[in-house]
């Protein structure tokens, strides 16, 4: 997986800081998830193909994680996309977007597809071979979910010498590494264990992004292997965390240690504060796999 | 009068070029006109505060003129503005903008106006005691208003000299500069163009992005101190203009020259082309005085 931070700040972009927008990279498809003013460009600052973008999250219709997708849209329309393009977000989203497409009279001349969200509890959005889609519904001042994007189990893997030491054909290999016993070229049956190892670990992504500190999710997101979590703010500002619907780099950090995740990172910060350091500094100090998002920062996992 | 192109290059926001939107000082008024995707950040890298922008005006609604302007509303709120805000704009802007703030549940908490416009005709949008602003009705694919602004003529000037001569009491200068008749200490009565000259020439800026070749509009910004007009495209894309309903250089500056402008500002490019000096070299054939709009760049006048 290869995960690019478009954008990671709260409220209003600035001139050097991006609201929040981030490209998922995994088997093949990118997922653009969140889509804040000035994405496109940031798109292209980054060099992400657009016509690899199939399939759109939209967390929440504050302006900072969505008023970049109606230019976006446009944007495509005006390169001659053919493609299909799939918008997932909550209800209301289809709307905003018509109404300034019709009013523009700018409808795309490519087939877009808007899946509207309203459930409180974790849907599946997507799904193919080898990734689900899921929303991780979180506790903010509106609608808002999170996503979390998970690797299926794979094949077991074959053991290569084992497999010629019981003279296995390789028109069996596809079954074996399914999981099935498997008869050698001399006729014996070969219990599965003996040929195959264990298949690789799938890895997920959980990007949970505007909330409160909300312990609900940990089920969900349990042993994740990488855990996106706002902290817009620091401990001394707590008392803003609460009304706000927002979480504390603490609160972060203490979701990712009761979901026993294996890396957390930290986003959506607040531009009040003189070093997105500090952010890292009080994590750490309840978790210790912590890193920074940042806008331009690639993180591949 | 100041100007500062905060873009103006046509379709979608790049990593170095910017949608139509500029900012015009005109007698201590920041009138905006148009904000495409990205405006709030260039309002921020050229140092324009925010709050001495109390009028916006958006000539149509296609996203490259006011995809920004929810963002802008939005960043005015977050903040914490409390002066009025008074956009002008074709029918539809107010849905637009009003459906996003009931979705993300944040109204402005500072008075916020519209002003829509449906007229085919010049309609006075806002005038004081110094400055008229009024629509240019244009002629593209959607409905679309060009701006005039225009300075109101002062009052004559006191021709200090002939005002000693004839012994005219301070208390008067007023009614003099208004172009009164008036009474001297000693009782003649002085007529009042010996004692005063013309006023100074008033300045007038008409903004046309985005439209096709239309003379229609030449009467009403006949004598105009600065004309920004459109020129998408080059002569050898001509077959381009029509159908869009945008104009060439050459077409832009013939409008300039019958209408008799000062000076003609071109904007609103095509990407396509290798350097923007090629309009430049275009609209010269036809009329002289040719600038180009930029990014960033600022014109007094």
């Amino acid at each position: 997986m290869k995960l690019t931070i478009l954008g990671c700040y709260a409220a209003t972009p600035r001139t050097f800081t991006n609201p929040t927008s981030q490209v998922l990279e995994i088997n093949n498809h990118l997922f653009l998830v969140d889509c804040g003013e000035g994405t496109q460009v940031e798109l292209r600052r980054n060099k992400v193909k657009f016509s690899r973008i199939k399939h759109i999250f939209i967390s929440h219709l504050h302006g900072d994680h969505c008023f970049g997708l109606v230019g976006l849209i446009s944007t495509f329309r005006l390169l001659n996309r053919e493609t299909e393009l799939h918008v997932y977000g909550p209800k209301g989203i289809k709307e905003i977007i018509t109404l300034q497409l019709k009013l523009s009279k700018s409808w795309t001349n490519y087939p877009l597809f808007f899946h509207e969200l309203s459930s409180k509890d974790p849907e599946l959005l997507f799904e193919d071979e080898k990734v689900t889609v899921e929303t991780i519904p979180l506790n903010h001042r509106i609608y808002t979910n999170g996503f979390l994007f998970k690797e299926k189990l794979g094949p077991r893997k074959l053991l290569i010498n084992e497999i010629v030491k019981y003279n296995i054909d390789v028109s069996l290999y596809q079954s074996v590494k399914m999981g099935k016993d498997v008869e050698s070229n001399d006729g014996k049956i070969i219990p599965n264990h003996l040929v195959t190892g264990p298949p690789e670990e799938p890895l997920s992504y959980a990007f949970c992004s505007d909330t409160a500190y909300y312990p609900e999710i940990i089920p969900q997101i349990l042993n994740t292997t990488v855990l996106y979590h706002e902290s817009t703010f620091l401990e001394i500002n707590k008392e803003l965390a609460a009304p706000t619907k927002h979480s504390t780099a603490i609160q972060a950090a203490q979701i990712a240690k009761q979901a026993n995740v294996q890396k957390l990172i930290l986003g959506h910060y607040s531009t009040r504060y003189s070093s997105i350091q500090l952010f890292k500094e009080e994590a750490t100090t309840v978790f210790d796999q912590v890193e920074l998002a940042d806008d331009g920062k690639i993180f591949t996992f």
